[in-house]
């Protein structure tokens, strides 16, 4: 935690738990309630974690009293909180608390593909003025079709933005049931490939679960039309990594921005680190300085709600 | 022109000319009206002028009858445009065909700025994994003062979408009078450094002019906060270059969007290409499929004005 976030956290944190109950679980130790802060992750990915991390993990495994955790991250698909759900923990998210964060960083990569900037980043680098009038001249963004896969508060975020952007908003979620504006048409995660021959650009923002785990397969990518864009914020599982890289070496898709890998980190042979038209970081997206007081104040609000006994907030189902 | 434009532009250019004028300047020729479309300037810069654009520049000068010009650009501060109005000849703008094109080019500097881009993407030129969490958290964009110099089209739509990202917008401009939302503080040029010590961002899209010339000169970047950024999509010559290098070389501004430029081409010399942070493009901001038939449009509705006696829309005072 840096000085400042925990100097506007830690006086809330303490106010709350006065003589209440000890908050972090240390090794060896027991609790009923873990949060599990940004720093408990760290620089640990989902698939190689750090020993401080594994520790605190083998901590929240064998604490027995335990019944509630409290994740940083927007989601809980981390093998640890699937062990502790199914015995009985309840585990909690801050889903929202970098949502625009998020969104922006989404936006930044629909931007810098619709803009060529990654062909336009080159020719700065050699110091070549190149303007696109030269090179062919990129579409207009306004009255392309945007399908944006997850609607929760990231991709209404981003609907919202490229809806103003004079984008058509197609929302693929959960629900059968008709999504509000900013999206113009909604439909399940099954009947994803649909909408697919119309999608100038699909956007990932939704959880991982069984039912969007290699949703974006190769037969979903070959029904793209030409000169589609795909960026993925969500969680690499959600796409076939290989049946991507077939379709961005092939042209069947004309770009990508991805944050995120099958894998992480993102192995130093992969092909996406090099292929043109990507443009690739390390699962960063939300990262922000304000994030930390936000993930605090929705655990604040949930171990009230905890303390009296209510529902808790985005509770993993 | 592209021919899919030429079909959509030109019914309509024939139906509003048939019998009435001859559009084309020619060289050796005379005619009342002029249309510099893009094919005119082509690849030429406002400094380096090609063959065909020249040519078309001296025939114009040498219309005796010529009485107006519309241009497919947003400014007319070509010398050729001066030296007609001089002689009495109106001068029209295109302002507005391209703008939400330049807007979505400016934002997407401003985003890749504020979340590391540079930075990510020579990490993903090396093929490493290094998530800002690692390197310095960027700060939450939410809460940032964007000063937006200009009110046209452009410094509007890029205040209304700021302004949904959750900056405070401060309009400089060339009126006095309190301007509207996305606005939150408005004050003219000449007022400018007044708001410098506030401005996280400094987002200029004015017309050159006068007024606006040098506006953004050593003093100016010495009122700017630590970690400052500037966006320039307006005219190169609104900034002292040498003073802008010696700000971004010397940390008082922490980067920088440039599309334009003092001398256009961009020498390959200049130190703007490879400064840490500082993303240049070669004045092609506003490049995008649709402009073509947007142009034409501005100037079907001047025509029709013209033929009426009507004042003309977007005249050069």
């Amino acid at each position: 935690m840096s000085p400042q976030a925990a100097a506007q956290t830690a006086p809330g944190l303490q106010a709350a738990l006065d003589g209440r109950a000890h908050l972090v679980v240390s090794p060896g130790g027991d609790a009923d309630i873990a949060f599990v802060s940004r720093d408990v992750t760290g620089l640990s990915t989902k698939h190689e974690l750090l020993p401080h991390t594994l520790a605190f993990h083998d901590a929240l495994r064998n604490a027995p009293s335990l019944r509630w955790v409290h994740a940083h991250s927007a989601g809980a698909d981390r093998p640890v909180y699937g062990e502790l759900r199914a015995r009985g923990v309840e585990v909690t998210t801050s889903s929202g608390a970098n949502a625009s964060v998020v969104v922006q960083t989404a936006l930044a990569g629909v931007l810098m593909l619709a803009r060529q900037f990654p062909q336009l980043l080159a020719a700065q680098r050699v110091h070549a003025w190149s303007p696109l009038l030269g090179s062919g001249l990129p579409r207009d963004l306004a009255g392309q079709t945007a399908v944006i896969v997850g609607w929760g508060p990231i991709g209404q975020g981003l609907g919202a933005l490229l809806s103003a952007l004079g984008l058509r908003i197609v929302c693929v979620r959960g629900s059968e049931a008709p999504a509000a504006a900013p999206a113009h048409e909604s439909l399940s995660y099954e009947r994803l490939h649909t909408v697919l021959p119309r999608a100038d650009w699909l956007l990932l923002a939704c959880p991982l679960s069984e039912r969007t785990r290699g949703l974006v397969g190769a037969a979903a990518l070959a029904r793209m039309p030409a000169g589609a864009r795909l960026v993925n914020v969500s969680r690499g599982e959600v796409v076939d990594e290989p049946a991507l890289i077939d379709a961005l070496r092939g042209g069947a898709l004309s770009g990508a921005y991805l944050d995120v890998f099958a894998h992480e980190p993102l192995s130093a042979d992969s092909p996406l680190w090099d292929l043109p038209n990507v443009i690739v970081t390390p699962h960063t997206a939300g990262h922000s300085d304000g994030n930390e007081a936000r993930v605090a104040g929705i655990f604040l609000d949930n171990l009230q709600r905890w303390m009296r006994g209510e529902p808790l907030l985005n509770r993993v189902a």
